[in-house]
């Protein structure tokens, strides 16, 4: 079984500090595993780089529809978001024209949130965070709305919840795998675990679907382009999910998780990419997923965004450029 | 040449989702490598966890007697604090007392402190955080006074200034290798590079220096000492450093580094240790030397805080028990 492979290296000075290994798929939807790095068959959580396969009961039951949900609110439903007015506006208006309480509905629980100004709103009002502010509260106001649709009780994230197993039937559809279980996540939802292949085919899926299809093809192409449209809601000012969108204009979606999980979605090439860096640190997988965009021709490698997360600067307290990031060996030189 | 060996796993339910791969020597002061895992010859860059190091000169020189410089203050001078106001009074009392103004004279920049209660102030009164607040304050306190004692000029983070020519040949007198360079650190001193063993090797002398020596072993001694008397000032609440001296009421000198390097120090086995987790992830090292430090029998593996470091549990947002760390295969089962 191959070893996770060096994708990404750190340097300070003339020295190679740090390295991240890991595993990626490029999945092209025509010809299967384009190009792979460590070990493909690996077998991971995806995290939050999911949330697009968990929004599809969303759509595909008709609770979408039946609630007149807008693009806006399905990128949100696929975000990790840093808890900026943006988002829980969005989700208390979601919750609220449901009739939903968000802080005695939601079962994801509170946390402060990444985005400076509403972090220090709360911090100068001694106010705690609330589960609104949870980055997967637009994941969880989509399990809400699908388990008003189908009538289902309160407790959503149990495992057999009929949202937790509608998800778990569409996660082991579109990955092409059964999945061999499950952990419990940060925002306490089950999320099921696949190889990188699963998770790359499962992208690539979403990248051919035309919206011309059959209900699943057209789920995945209203999430596709609701994240490709709003990449503010999919993440936050300074995150690299949205940086990455609006670096692209559109022409992909991408979606980060916990413990270095990253996906793209690439329609025009009916690509999809799935990578997991084996320590589970985000810089390693923000450099991979950039690498892999820029090689497929759907980002610039030039554009500051791209820089930053393939190359830094890495910089000081006193803003004096003390290394950088490296892409690693044949990974670096990797073309498609 | 050897590879880094896989030390702690990180699981999640029934999966293993990341692992820390690292390098580390246990060097006995009289009968050198005791234990290695990874590449002993790995070369690194030790970042603070040489404070101690970098703090020889202070003593050796006379400056800290001709100062008057407390145990306090040498504990201080070997920190990466949390800006607790009990560090940055510290601070400011010390450079008040040698008549230097620490803004105009600090090298190590700004940072907001990690202390709940003195971030949280500074938040609150719209205050920018100082040179103070930098983690480094207190070992450039120490290379402040070593400069003044010398009549050396201000720009004491240079590397071809006489407070870092002092550090450099003290480093590489206890390291008992010629440094192969240096990186810019966080805090704009120069942080010279070693291999793994080279730094076990230099805290395997300063376990053993009894302080009944030359000029160089009492000043081992008198830090070594000053940090397992002052846990608090090395580190902060909620710090690994502070958490495992106190765990283990002084038997052992614990410092960390960033990008994952952890030293100990055990006089009373004459034993130094040296680690670094490849990736650069802080809670692999802490595990890691926190497993090391149980097998060395100065801290009891039962005590919460080595639970912690070595197990967790890892909780998520609503306090669930999501995952765990593990120590991982022949690494686990080490005895010495």
């Amino acid at each position: 079984m191959a070893e996770a492979e060096t994708l990404v290296e750190v340097w300070r000075g003339p020295f190679r500090e740090s390295i991240h290994r890991g595993h990626a798929v490029v999945w092209g939807a025509d010809d299967g595993v384009l190009a792979s790095w460590g070990n493909p068959d690996a077998v991971i959580l995806p995290r939050s780089s999911c949330k697009m396969i968990q929004a599809l009961p969303l759509i595909e039951s008709g609770a979408a529809e039946a609630f007149g949900l807008s693009e806006a609110q399905l990128a949100l439903s696929c975000a990790s978001h840093n808890g900026a007015a943006i988002h829980t506006n969005m989700v208390t208006e979601w919750l609220g024209g449901l009739g939903i309480d968000p802080e005695t509905a939601l079962r994801c629980g509170p946390q402060m949130p990444g985005d400076p100004d509403a972090r220090t709103a709360l911090i100068k009002t001694d106010t705690s965070p609330c589960q609104i502010h949870n980055n997967c509260s637009g994941k969880h106001s989509g399990f809400l709305t699908l388990a008003k649709h189908l009538g289902a009780g309160p407790e959503y994230v149990d495992p057999d919840h009929p949202v937790q197993l509608a998800v778990k039937a569409a996660f082991e559809e579109v990955t092409g795998e059964d999945t061999p279980g499950f952990g419990i996540d940060g925002c306490s939802a089950p999320n099921f675990a696949t190889s990188v292949t699963g998770l790359a085919r499962a992208m690539g899926r979403f990248a051919a679907a035309t919206g011309e299809g059959d209900a699943r093809d057209r789920a995945m192409h209203r999430l596709t382009r609701a994240m490709a449209a709003h990449p503010v809601l999919v993440a936050g000012e300074g995150k690299s999910c949205t940086a990455l969108m609006r670096a692209m204009g559109g022409r992909a979606s991408v979606k980060t998780g916990a413990e270095a999980v990253f996906i793209a979605i690439v329609p025009e090439r009916r690509i999809g990419v799935a990578l997991k860096i084996e320590d589970g640190t985000t810089r390693g997988s923000e450099a991979a997923i950039t690498h892999i965009l820029t090689r497929l021709g759907v980002l610039d490698a030039h554009h500051p965004a791209a820089r930053t997360y393939t190359h830094g600067p890495i910089r000081n307290r006193r803003d004096i450029v003390t290394g950088e990031y490296r892409l690693s060996g044949s990974f670096a030189d990797w073309t498609l």
